[in-house]
């Protein structure tokens, strides 16, 4: 049986809640509530890294039909992967306050997982800069499942693009973020 | 208690199935297994309108600063609403087998439900094409959830895009889709 | 002398003023006051045409810089010429709340003037389509004189660009516009 | 009474003739006459600035409907900033000679003004880069004021962009440069 | 001594004479010399299709990997063929005076030939609109040509993009064209 | 028969061989067979330049058109030039596993060359990055060949964009490449 997309679980809670309060605050917004990039002029460029996930549930059959067009060229994870890794790079032009970036890496993965049932997807961003890479993570996920949707969408509409999450982060004055309950290791 | 993004109700699933069997294919894929666009030329413009659905799951407090935000010029959900009805105009660049399509209108609704905790999504676009538009509607739901996490992201990383989802379509040979459980009304 | 940027003489208010009360209103906001793009779905498409002009004031020694230039290949004006027909097609990727548009023309005329001392510019664009095209004929003014800055910038940081403004349109349901006190003819 | 886009005071004429004989040519021109983009790779990369401003000037009656929206939410000023920050992040993609930038930082102020009447725009643009972002911060500036123009055309067509100037600019061989005639003090 | 790429055959060169001389003039040129865009305002939106080729040469060790590799995922020549896609898309971006066109198909075809050795391109744009879509059709094999260079680059500097050529165009008042001396039949 | 654009002389292909084993494998794929970006975060920043070349062959007569439009403004050959130039800075958005890169430098000639009969593009594209600029200096010699072609296509339909190729790239670990057989000298 699918368990739902989780709450958080306890002990990442007591994480994030003991985050120190200078921090809880709306970057983006100024003094006079103003919406704004954050400036990152002052800060030094560090090395980067952000991973993303997100998954797509479907329909049995919709999955069959993915698994059986996998051995085609072009097939619809590889077309996922490609518009992940593209759509990664134009992250500031989509995200308004996002900080353009000189990407020094993207990869993104999408698999089949029948325990869904439905498709995976995985993207890791990395730059050299002086601000962090997680947008480019998110939305590298993101536009990789909107393409399975896409792709899939006359065989089943009732597809829903679900958990899309930061679950690794690393570099910056925030340190490393780890999402509990996440499997996997990343290197800086 | 919050609810997880359910299953599709099994009403709706059953109707899913009822599908003519000739949908039941990838239509991006040619008889060799490649990927393609699905060639619209001979078919008729006609009006067309989409609707999505999304939501961003946060910690009670982050909300709070969402709300708090809301009353000031260029908060949160503001932004986000605009980063989605732009990302909508650029679904074509985004998703690699999507028509160009001159989009005829595209609103996207943004705001605070105490319920998740959190913020819902709802993306409406038009065209009158030869194609459907359930693609722009779906990229700009997505595109505002995605800025919501931005502009959130220092005040708590563990925030969720969920149930990105298409619920109402109406033009073109398919006809109506009308996902079930879903509250609201659109006209055609 | 020259003379400046003028108020729009009182004949051109006048008219202005007797516009129908029911278009005193702003357009892209809902009844709720949110912003969002206008729905033109239901309208027909219709042959569209906009004129718009801009002039960019430098030293007279600026502009002999770029008239001396003007014999050359690849000069200042043919350069803010291309820049300006370039951006006029990316108009709805700027403006957030335009409908993306099959231009079916667009012409930029960039040329020296003694008397600003500086250069005029003059962009045409024509679409057949559900909306007008103000926006992709004042994008493409104003590119094109920000295109002329960018080139003599070096020799002249205290460069203005004055007067962006419509000076024709015509099609649509709001019929013709036609600005007091601009010189030249164009056909519908 | 409202005094037009004045020419520059002779101060700051003095003052730009002054400027070294070295840079009073068209740097974007080669030996030949042909454009081209500056080479900078032997440049630093140091802190840069720079702080644009323009004006829209309109009816009182086109004023009282942007102050009447104001209090709403996705207002035309709102919708302007947003605009104008996203448009700088693409000033490379517009002006053809640009260097293609990694900005730290882009704000957007845009305010009524009675005096006017109308609205002004200011854009500040910032990067740690081999060369400067003044086309940013005009680019920003300028399409801000196009995008209240968007809004507010079907009630005002005689709106005019104006006084599209650089006022400040730090960081770079050429040094600081502050147009003379203009309040305001900006950090470095 | 270099010998060329051959010169278009002798039937084809006569055919070529043939065409009448009203077209013999470049269209993008206005009475004064000044480049433009073709007002096709008047034309009416009819069906169009446009077939360009290219080839890519490369050592025969570098096809081998290319071949060994296209077994896997998100190998080279699908990645180059979702690249012209792509990229045909967005021609109205890089060709200056080309227009913005509603596409209604693109396929880009990739497939490595041992003759060259090396790989060809076949790429099919479709629209209905007022003009043709060859530049889409040759924006998509130069991209997808483009694309396998730079994933083999690494193993090979010394490749060359060569022929890339319109085979095939159909529909719009100058009619069909058939390139020859090429094979292939395509439906207009 | 066609006679092919002739293989790469001894001198080169003998070069070419010496190549080290350990990069006759493509880069942009995974140990598992999928394509990806290439992870440069740990390589150091350096400054890289990259030559390339293309040509396009016309019928005399058409060069005859183009060489009598040279005189005027707006070229064909200025055009080309300043779209080559622009797609240089695009070359991220086309080329799916392409690094974005902070551009320092873009050049691009075109001319008129009687023995062809056409026209040579050569571009030159600098960036002090992680990795180098091969890709932009193609993509902006393709692309100012695409322009010429758009430009002249009324006249001459059977055009042939051949020989895109690199003839110079310095800097990085794999050090210089000059491409034998090709003339001019480039500064590192």
């Amino acid at each position: 049986m699918r368990r739902a997309p989780a709450r958080k679980p306890r002990a990442s809670r007591a994480r994030a809640m003991k985050t120190p309060s200078r921090v809880r605050r709306l970057t983006h917004v100024d003094p006079a509530g103003r919406s704004r990039m954050v400036d990152v002029s002052a800060k030094a460029a560090t090395a980067r890294v952000a991973v993303a996930r997100a998954e797509i549930r479907m329909q049995p059959a919709t999955l069959a039909l993915v698994r059986a067009n996998q051995v085609a060229k072009g097939d619809v994870l590889t077309l996922a992967q490609v518009a992940g890794v593209m759509a990664a790079k134009r992250t500031a032009e989509l995200i308004p306050l996002c900080h353009p970036l000189p990407l020094t890496d993207v990869a993104v993965r999408v698999q089949p997982d029948e325990r869904l049932p439905g498709v995976t997807v995985e993207a890791v961003a990395r730059t050299v800069a002086q601000t962090g890479v997680e947008m480019e993570a998110l939305v590298a996920a993101a536009t990789a499942a909107l393409t399975v949707y896409d792709m899939c969408k006359a065989a089943d509409r009732e597809m829903t693009i679900d958990r899309v999450r930061l679950v690794y982060k690393h570099g910056g004055r925030s340190g490393e973020f780890r999402r509990s309950g996440e499997s996997g290791s990343w290197r800086p």
